[in-house]
């Protein structure tokens, strides 16, 4: 586990600072190959795993009753993200996140659609009291959860980020968490200090399991160092970065996602700490 | 919801009319951003969900019980494939197939294998009571919807698109819809008219998941217009389109299935009224 | 049904031989497109049937219980990949493997992540019962099948391929069946030859089902021949060939992927016999 130099100050983060810790966690996450257990959807599940294994980490799919909790207590971090809750995921994922919290594993909450949807809805509120370390969605995800009235259209942000950074921001210091809202430029909040990151690439919204995705790569940075708000960062930083590089070389949504996967495995520690575009404010 | 000009009389559309239509919609599906809800299987589920995508559409994979129903109520149309039925999934396509009915939300059956399997046979059969605007199928599918003796060798089509289109012309004509016949030509009819699209490559045979994807394209232009015969044509003239385009960069069915993607997100309604293949007889 | 004809010999297989009979199978896949139903995970089904098509052969993921059995009495040959058990998918494996060995079909057991889950461990030791014709696995996995002591982390091995070469060759002798260990070099065995393919690539580690995908492939191979020791190295030697083009054009995990269904589409027996790298002890 690396502590972030800065973390010996109270502080609050410098962009710079937040930026070399984006870098030095990416040569951890290589280094180290966090285990990843994802309880994902059945849409995105081989992306996922895709994209876990470009950036370094290990992705485990371990998503049924009676695997799941066991699996959680010695992974390094946990995804649960609710897209599809096919068979007895639910179940599982309910073991999941309790042996995750019982064991001190980290684990990232995705409320795919949260809010439009009542059996997701219902599943959400009941697995915050396994306290996640992160909370990953869109807009109408992060107001959904928050308990804010935006009404999404299913998978789709009908509200802007910036909209909801006072729900985010009450949320996170509600529950002791992260929450990060995805968009055109992400927002990432432990409650006290909001970061933006500006990386990123308009293709993502054209590939499904993009988001997703980013939720199983919070994970694995969750996994390696054991601050939250620079897990996030940090994950938004390289994951944008790696979106800029694959966009340079598509044609399209589809060659888009294949050089998603390897800008990911290319991407070094470097070109991070050079073209991460990160804010802070408090 | 686009009314065709040629609907205003009661002549038989003409190819060059559809070929317009086909255009038009096209255009239409990228300015609405149609919400189409998928129950489909877990093999293509990440495949179909980026062809919508990459068509302008807007995928939402809902498709378990309690949540299939309300959100068919609101999508802009459904797409209901029995590749798979695992855990509750059939009950989630009796809920989104009715809600559908009862809603006017246009949804479209792909009996997959239907014939061959058992479950997935009495499950089409119930399924047809909610009247689906159109059922798309390989020619062996559509025989054993349609009643008539043709054994299908799981989801491969035995018999010839030919063959099959007085069965799928009777069908359609019996349960007021379009059926689709998937095959070198695609045969499309509703009962009356019977066009055939020549548009596609032999390389979509290769991907999984690409008739399935097809499915889900229906559903998104039958949520942009209320003709069906229409709606059906131009999605097979889209797709057949992109897929020449694809073909023409492709080194083989991998890199086929991406530039598939990408060939979905450049192709321009102009290059549809240039390059649609289409004859109507009746 | 192909017999090698060095069958027809006492003698242990020459590599020449099993190179001649490896290209020679390729061309039976082919030829023949054997039906492989494939009861398989929902994080690799879609790559494992584009593996599958793009050998040649006809993919079904027929999974669910009531068709999983009588579609596997007329399938040419069945995968059961325990990756994720979701659902009734267990229940249909054991179908699946009951009628496979009620009417002959050989059926490839993948024991995904067995001695570290308890649920998979328990339905893996059930199915032994039915009779694999082939087990693949890595060589955790394998050690665990064996009974040997051996922990794995997840879907990763822990330990080497040659460390768990005495296992697997007891293995297969006491379930009289082919035992494959999946690792840099793979290793096949059928309790008395021991054969060693050095075929393949590094990359084949970072494509999520890559190890899943190989299962389905010798399911095709042993649905070609009698011999189930040639058809595993058959399709390893087969598979490993296209791997090394795929990583001759490809830029990282992503291009891999899809350059690996592209070389597999494009591999010609003659490549085949030139290229495999096996050896033969006893």
């Amino acid at each position: 586990m690396r502590q972030p130099s800065f973390l010996a100050s109270t502080d609050a983060p410098t962009p710079a600072a937040l930026v070399d810790s984006a870098a030095e966690l990416l040569d951890a996450v290589r280094t180290e190959a966090p285990l990843v257990q994802c309880l994902t959807n059945h849409v995105v599940s081989g992306f996922t795993a895709n994209v876990l294994l470009a950036l370094g980490a290990a992705p485990a799919m371990v998503d049924i009753p009676d695997e799941a909790g066991p699996f959680a207590s010695v992974a390094s971090g946990v995804l649960i993200n609710l897209g599809t809750l096919g068979g007895r995921q639910p179940e599982a994922m309910r073991e999941a996140a309790a042996a995750a919290q019982a064991h001190g594993t980290p684990w990232v909450l995705d409320p795919v659609a949260v809010g439009a949807l009542p059996v997701r809805t219902a599943l959400a509120a009941a697995l915050l009291d396994f306290r996640p370390a992160t909370i990953r969605g869109n807009a109408s995800e992060i107001a959904a959860v928050a308990g804010a009235d935006a009404g999404g259209r299913g998978v789709d942000a009908t509200v802007g980020v910036e909209a909801v950074s006072g729900s985010a921001r009450e949320l996170a210091a509600r529950l002791d968490t992260v929450v990060a809202v995805s968009g055109p430029v992400d927002l990432i909040t432990d409650g006290t200090a909001l970061l933006r990151v500006a990386n990123g690439h308009e293709l993502l919204t054209r590939v499904t399991g993009a988001g997703c995705a980013l939720g199983a790569v919070m994970a694995a940075f969750a996994a390696v160092t054991e601050d939250r708000l620079v897990a996030a960062a940090a994950a938004s930083c390289v994951y944008g970065v790696a979106a800029e590089d694959a966009a340079g070389t598509a044609s399209g949504p589809g060659s888009f996602a294949v050089a998603l996967l390897d800008a990911l495995a290319a991407l070094t520690p470097a070109t991070v700490a050079q073209r991460a575009r990160l804010e802070v404010t408090r």
